[in-house]
């Protein structure tokens, strides 16, 4: 089961100036951040809110590291904005296999990692109604803060 | 301050056919619908999860209701995907009033009227890294159900 809204991918060019943007005109601060090598991606995670299901929604704010990044050609295509959204579920190996079992493409063959000792994997925008899409399992060590 | 995620809003050209994904892959189920005529969409909130704020957290599918609606010229420049995200605060107007002191463009002089009686603006996606970005109080009825 998908049980919350785990986070927005946002990419931009610039992360230290998209950080600035979020606090200076929201007051959101960095709760979070890491480069993450495997996506080719520096990233920041600003916390919203916590979550019924005991975890928390963020914002992730993504830079590309490398040119070849899939970020960095999102970017090139399509300029900063929205680049995937995330739901957060207890078991992202059982969603993964649920939901590829019903056609849609999951585009890992195992999850990965992801941000802050999360494992996740994504499903193909094309079966999704035009939307990146992300399946997240945080990490048991994110529990203690709750 | 902005104290949750309230939705993301989602552009489909089709929106029963977008609900049927969301509820078939899954299982998330409409919780509202509704059109609303000055926006030009038709639409149906699918609630993720409640949120810290005493708020909850949705996915806002949105289907044109006109060619000459907002939504629907995203549509043909972009096709189907993240249209905009939206953040929850329990004073829109003041809110707005202070976002647009920093000199960030408010689309609205005054908040107008989003989902299930709520009162809403957009900031411009250009003064927010690519991201339309909605600002949302809800109406005060949804409390009870909290």
């Amino acid at each position: 089961m998908l049980t919350r809204i785990d986070h927005i991918g946002i990419a931009c060019h610039d992360l230290d100036a998209t950080v600035e943007f979020y606090r200076s005109t929201y007051g959101f601060e960095v709760f979070h951040a890491e480069v993450n090598e495997e996506q080719g991606v520096r990233e920041a995670m600003l916390k919203i809110n916590d979550t019924s299901d005991g975890g928390a929604s963020y914002l992730q704010l993504l830079e590309p590291t490398r040119p070849d990044s899939t970020v960095a050609k999102w970017l090139d295509k399509n300029g900063e904005g929205v680049h995937h959204i995330a739901f957060g579920t207890a078991d992202v190996d059982q969603e993964a296999t649920d939901i590829r079992s019903k056609g849609v493409r999951v585009l890992y063959e195992e999850p990965r990692g992801g941000s802050m000792g999360s494992r996740i994997t994504f499903l193909h925008p094309k079966d999704c109604h035009g939307v990146l899409t992300e399946l997240v399992t945080s990490a048991p060590v994110e529990s203690p803060e709750h």
